[in-house]
Order: structure tokens, then C-alpha cells, then sequence
């Protein structure tokens, strides 16, 4: 048994790049912060960093707890016909939300993003770095407007599962996809 | 001077009021909480609180701090044309979260709702309550469908506003009213 008031775990190489990772990160932004310099900050080597993580990218990715793992998500939102992507995100989004692991800790990073200005930065660098650029680029539309359209399911998100507003919280995925994919096809003019 | 550690202003009986109020309305939900219960629990007659306040709603709508009046915003909401619902939600929106008084309090509501279910009760009453019965019944439509609409635009300012997620965050109003009223409009069937 652990002595109370002490958790087990010491702390790891991979927390140390972690924690240095979110220092850098939070405070030069994502592009300007590189691997040589949260190796150096963390007393690594570059090339650990890039053994244990593979990535930059994934580097933040664990070190912002986002669950979601940008590609696996923009192959399953980006394939297909353009028309069908308000359908596509509809889907994606609500499976995310209800999974069973990806669910509680989308709360847990959407409730510390909302409440800490320090998290809301990983949030704004997932959605301005990794998603909004490439799907823009797949519609052929403005970034505003896609990240106008995507806002509308957080607001989804927040009024029925952070806030627990009702009906919304108890409607169920098919009522809201149809009020919520032709709002997304009318927002992005498709 | 006050002593340090001690803030000036001693306890009211409006303040002793609204304590009691947040707390019977946590307990209990809105619905069964009485002018009588609120009175009883802060050593005040019903008189008093009828006085002061001049119905349980602006009871709660100040226990809440919601820096909203239902009755104000419902008017704007509710008059003129069925068809022109979504230009003025977007725009009683857009006005409520750039004004100078409103909005900062707006902000602190909906980041301790997201952060604290305690408070995500008041915000949830004043929607389920105050709202969304009167928006639904003016518009002939299910409240899933009302709120589903609303919560689009509670995205916008949770992702612009509350996480400052760019472009988003630098759009104009008239921008933003060119992706949104289409889209509440497809989302409200009208």
C-alpha cells in the first residue's frame, strides 16, 4: 500500500517531455515551439522524443489529452462525396460524444478548456492547426464558415451533455441529426 | 479602511434571500420551490421577497446573476414575422454577447455552468423554464427543435468567445449572420 496522501506512479521520462511540452507550447504557441527545444527542456534527447511520440503533432496530442486523434477522424470526415459531409460530421461527432472512452474525456478537456484560458489553448490549436485547415481546404470553403458550422455541434455538445438542458439532452442522435444536418448543409452553402 | 482578508459589505436580507433561493432551487428545482420556502428559509416574510424582488422568477433570474431579462429578450424575440425568427435570434445573439455589460457577465455565467453542475442548474432553468416554452409555442415547434437552434448559437459563443478559436473569434457579425441565419432557418424548418 501507498503512504496516504501519495499517489503511485513517479514520475516518467515520457511526463517530463509532457510537461515541458505543455509549458512550451502554452507559452510560445504550437509553431513556434519545436522538438529540439521541449527535448532541451526536458533534459532529452530530440530523438527519444521522436522514438517515444513519433510527432510534434502527437506530442501535443498527448500532452493536450485531446482523445481524438485528428487524422483517424479527417479519414472518416474528408472520404466520400462533399454533399455528404454535413451527414459524415453529424455521425462523427455524436459517436465521439457517446463513446464510452472518448466521451467522458471530450467533457473533461471541453469543462477545463471552457473554465482556464491555459486549456482553452490546446483546444484552439487542435481546431485552428490540425482539423479546420484540412477540411476547409477539402470543401473549398472559408475557414470562418467551416468553423461556424463545427461550432454549432459543440454547442450541441455543451447545452445537452455539459449542461444537461432538456429535451435536448435526452433527444436521441437521429432526432437531432435532422435538425442539425440540414442547419450544417444550409451553413456551408452545400 | 477594512481589515485585510475581510471584504466590506455585511450580509442583507436581499443577500440573505438570494442565498436561500440558490440553495432551494438547486435542492429542489425550480418548479417546487415557493416565494413561501425562499421566505421561511431566510427569516423573511413572503411580503418582503414580493417587495423586493416582485415574483420568485426575478428571484431567480437574480440568485442566478443571469444578466438576461426573459421578458425583454422574448419581446424583440417574439415580435414581427414567424419567417424573420432566425434574424432576430441572430442578432438579440450577437448584440446580448458584445455588449458591454451583458457580455462579460454572460461569459461568467456559461464558464461556471460548463465548470460547475451546481450552476449549470440555473442556466438550465432559465432555458427550460423562461425560453423555450414561450419560443416553442410562438413558433409551433417541439422544443428538441428549438433548442437544438439555440444551442447552435451557444456553440458560436463557446467557441469564439469562451475559447477564442480563430477565425471564428475575429468574424464579423455579418459574416457570422450569413452562415447562421441559413442555417437556423433549415434547422427550424421555416
Amino acid at each position: 500500500m501507498s503512504p496516504a496522501g501519495r499517489r503511485p506512479g513517479p514520475s516518467s521520462t515520457a511526463d517530463d517531455v509532457l510537461a515541458a511540452a505543455r509549458e512550451l507550447f502554452a507559452e510560445r504557441g504550437y509553431q513556434a515551439t519545436t522538438v529540439r527545444a521541449i527535448a532541451a527542456a526536458a533534459g532529452v534527447t530530440p530523438a527519444m522524443i521522436h522514438h517515444f511520440f513519433g510527432s510534434k503533432e502527437k506530442v501535443f496530442l498527448a500532452a493536450a489529452r485531446i482523445p481524438i486523434d485528428p487524422d483517424t477522424v479527417l479519414a472518416i470526415l474528408l472520404a466520400g462525396p462533399r454533399e455528404q459531409f454535413p451527414e459524415r460530421l453529424v455521425a462523427a461527432f455524436g459517436a465521439a460524444w457517446r463513446d464510452e472512452r472518448t466521451g467522458p474525456a471530450l467533457q473533461s478537456v471541453l469543462r477545463a478548456a471552457v473554465a482556464r484560458p491555459q486549456e482553452a489553448l490546446t483546444v484552439r490549436v487542435f481546431a485552428e492547426q490540425f482539423m479546420l485547415p484540412r477540411v476547409s481546404a477539402y470543401l473549398g470553403l472559408p475557414p470562418t464558415q467551416v468553423a461556424a458550422a463545427v461550432a454549432m455541434l459543440l454547442g450541441r455538445a455543451v447545452a445537452a451533455v455539459l449542461l444537461g438542458i432538456e429535451p435536448l439532452a435526452s433527444a436521441s442522435d437521429e432526432e437531432l441529426a435532422a435538425y442539425y444536418v440540414p442547419a450544417l448543409r444550409a451553413a456551408l452553402s452545400l
